[in-house]
C-alpha cells in the first residue's frame, strides 16, 4: 500500500513528499511489458515502466551488498545477477510524475538513467508513469511558444534573480499585441524550474492555444522561497520578502520588458501547494494587483475571506481551487484542514455568494505533479474571460 | 599526472573526455582552504574546492566497501569515517569546468551535491574550479539578455526540435532593430544545453555587451548529432542530416521568428570540437549562407581550403581558430593533426594570404569548457565588424 504524504504542515506543503520509508519487496509483476520511461536520459534503457504503472530500476554495481529503489515513500530491494547488475520493481504507481532515488550500500543517489528535476530540495531523479490523459502535455506539431530564462534586478535581495517567462506562439510576430499575465508558483522544496520542467507548462499552453481552448497569455515563474536562505523552513515563513520581489520588482520588470496588458484585470496569480499558500496570502492583500486566483493543492478561499477583504466581490473575477483526488480523500477521512475548512465546501459557499468560483478534483492522483498539470490545464481555460 | 585526452578521432572530438582511468590516492593537500563549489546544488556543502584547484568529495554511504571520486581520467579513493561518511581529495585540476562522477561499490553515479550537465553522453556531475579570469562569465548587475527555449518544425527528421536562442539585452525594447546571428555548436557527447549551461553563453555576452566590447547579436544553439540515433558514433558521421536541419529548417525559422539581419554577411557559425568539425564542413560548402567561421578545438582552415573553395577570399570575413594550450602542446609533441596540419601554421598562412584570420590559445587549459568559454569571449569581439 502507498505511504500517504498528506498529514499536516509542513508535510501538506511538501510536493512529492518524503515520509518514513518502509522497506519491502514488490508484489509479483502481472504484466511483462516494461518499456524505457519517457523521462529517461537519451538512449538509456532503464528505468522502465509497465502498463500497471510499475517501475523497474536497474544499475550495475558489482561490488555492492544492497541496492534499493526508493519512491513514493517505499524502498524496494533490487536483486543482483551474476554480472553485478541489480534489478527490481516497484508496486504500481499513480499515473504522472514522481520523484525517486536509488540507495547503494547506504548512499542515496540519483539514478544515472533518469533525467533530473528539482524537488524535495535537491536535483534528483524523476520518472513519468504514462497517464491516460497525457496527450494534453505531449509535444505536438503545433505552433510553439517560447520558454525564456530571464534575470531581473532585485534591490530588496541585492541580486539578479532568475525567472522563466512563457510567451505564447505568435508573440514575436504581431509586435503590437498585448497579453494578460499569469504569475505561477512552485511548491515547497522546489524552484522556478518546476513548472517549466516537470510541470510541462509550455506544452500544456501550446496545445490549449492550438485547440482554441484558451486565450494566449504570458506565464511568469520565479523562485518563491525568498525568505529562507537555508532553503527550507516553513515555521519561520514570512510572505513579505517574496511579496516584495514579486509585486514591487518582478511585475514592474515584466510590464516594462514584455508586451503585457499591465492592469489588475489582466493579471492572475496561482501556485501549487506552498505556492498556493503564497498566492492566497498575496492576492488577498493585493486586490488592486491581481484579479484571478488559482490555488492548486494549497488551500481555498472562504466566506470569511470574502467578507473580511474589502472589495473582494467586485475585484476578483475568478477563484479556482483544485486538489488531487487521493489527497482530498485522505484529508476528509482525517477531518483536518490546515487552511480552514473543507476546500470544496468553501468554494461552493463563495460560489453561492456570487463569486466566479470553480472546484476541480484530479482523479486518482495525490499531492503530485499530475494533479497540478491538470489544474493548470483547466485553470487556463477559465482565465481572462471578459 | 593528468591523463591526456587528446589522441585521435574520436577522442580528439570528445569534450571532457574519458580515458583509461588510473586509480590513485591524491598527493597530500597543501592548503586547507576548501570551500563549496559554485557549481553545487543550493545549500550543499560538498563537493568543495581549494585554492590549489583540488576537489574534495564527500558522501554518506555507511554500508559501502569502496567509494571513489572519478575526474579527469583518474579515480581517487575516498576514506570512510566512523559515521559512514566518505571523503577524499583529487590532485589539483585545471581552472574551469570539469565533468566528474562518483563510484560506489562499482556503481558509477552522479554526486548528489553537484548540479548536473550533459556531457560524455549523459547528464551527470560537473564542477567549477575557480578561474583567474572568471569575471568575464560572472552574473553581474548589468542588463541581461534572454535565453529562450524554442521548438522548430523539422520535416527532414519528422520532429519538433529544440533550440536555445540568446537574444541580447534590449531586444524586446527597440522593436525595429535587426541583429546578426551566430549559430553555435556543442561537442561530441554533448547537446544543445552545453553552451547555455556549462558554456555560460548568456553571461559572457551580457558582460561583453555591457562593456561595449561586442556588437549585440543573436546566438542559436541546437543539437548537432542529428545523424546518429544511437547518440554516439563518429565513424558513420555524415554531415548532411545536420546540415539540412541547420541550413534548410532552423535558419529559415529563426529568420522568420526573430528580428535578424537575414543575409550571408550577418550570419556566423562556430562550434567546439565536433561542433568545429561540423562548422568547417558546412561553412566551406555554404559560403553563400555564412561569412564568419569559428573553430574552437576543432580543426583549422588551410591554404588548400582557401584555394579549393571557390569564392572563399571574397566571401569569408573572419576565420577564428582556437585551442586549449594543453591540448595544443600535446598535439605538437605528438606531431599529429587529424584535421590536416598545425592549426597555428595554417592560420598564419591564410592570414598572410589576406584572410582576416585569428589564432587564440587558452592558457593552461585542455580540451575542456574553459578553453571554449574564452574562445567565445574573444571570437564575439571580432564578429560582425563592418
Amino acid at each position: 500500500m502507498k505511504c500517504m504524504k498528506i498529514f499536516a504542515l509542513p508535510a501538506i506543503l511538501l510536493a512529492g513528499g518524503i515520509c518514513l520509508g518502509q522497506t519491502k519487496s514488490a508484489e509479483p509483476v502481472a504484466i511483462e511489458d516494461f518499456k524505457p520511461a519517457v523521462s529517461n536520459q537519451p538512449g538509456k534503457e532503464y528505468p522502465q515502466v509497465n502498463s500497471e504503472g510499475r517501475v523497474r530500476a536497474s544499475i550495475s554495481a558489482p561490488e555492492a551488498m544492497k541496492v534499493q529503489l526508493d519512491m513514493s515513500g517505499v524502498k524496494y530491494d533490487l536483486r543482483r545477477d551474476s554480472s553485478g547488475v541489480w534489478m527490481g520493481d516497484s508496486n504500481p504507481q499513480d499515473e504522472g510524475f514522481h520523484y525517486y532515488q536509488l540507495w547503494i550500500d547506504g548512499a542515496a543517489v540519483p539514478d544515472p538513467g533518469s533525467l533530473y528535476y528539482y524537488g524535495a530540495m535537491r536535483w534528483g531523479s524523476g520518472i513519468e508513469i504514462p497517464a491516460k490523459d497525457q496527450d494534453f502535455f505531449a509535444l505536438k506539431n503545433v505552433p510553439h511558444g517560447q520558454m525564456r530564462e530571464i534575470y531581473f534586478p532585485s534591490k530588496s535581495t541585492n541580486s539578479s534573480r532568475r525567472a522563466f517567462v512563457y510567451t505564447p506562439p505568435g508573440y514575436d510576430m504581431d509586435k503590437t499585441k498585448l497579453y494578460p499575465v499569469l504569475y505561477l508558483q512552485h511548491g515547497w522544496g522546489e524552484n522556478e524550474y518546476g513548472w517549466p520542467n516537470q510541470g510541462k507548462t509550455n506544452l500544456i499552453m501550446d496545445n490549449l492555444i492550438a485547440e482554441g481552448k484558451t486565450k494566449p497569455f504570458i506565464i511568469v515563474m520565479t523562485y518563491g522561497m525568498t525568505n529562507d536562505t537555508r532553503f527550507g523552513g516553513l515555521r519561520t515563513f514570512d510572505i513579505n520578502p517574496f511579496q516584495t520581489v514579486l509585486v514591487d520588482e518582478l511585475i514592474p520588470y515584466i510590464d516594462t520588458h514584455f508586451r503585457t496588458l499591465a492592469d489588475q484585470s489582466h493579471r492572475a496569480m496561482a501556485g501549487l501547494s506552498m505556492g498556493g499558500f503564497e498566492t492566497r496570502l498575496i492576492t488577498l492583500k493585493k486586490l488592486d494587483i491581481f484579479s484571478h486566483i488559482g490555488l492548486f493543492s494549497g488551500g481555498s478561499i472562504s466566506m470569511e475571506d470574502v467578507n473580511n477583504v474589502a472589495g473582494f466581490k467586485e475585484k476578483i473575477k475568478l477563484v479556482f481551487v483544485s486538489y488531487g483526488g487521493r489527497e482530498l480523500e485522505h484529508r476528509r477521512n482525517n477531518r483536518r484542514g490546515p487552511f480552514g475548512g473543507d476546500p470544496k465546501e468553501n468554494t461552493d459557499a463563495i460560489k453561492a455568494a456570487g463569486i466566479n468560483a470553480h472546484f476541480y478534483v484530479s482523479p486518482n492522483t495525490a499531492h503530485e505533479w499530475q494533479s497540478w498539470r491538470r489544474s493548470l490545464y483547466f485553470f487556463a481555460q477559465l482565465l481572462f474571460k471578459y
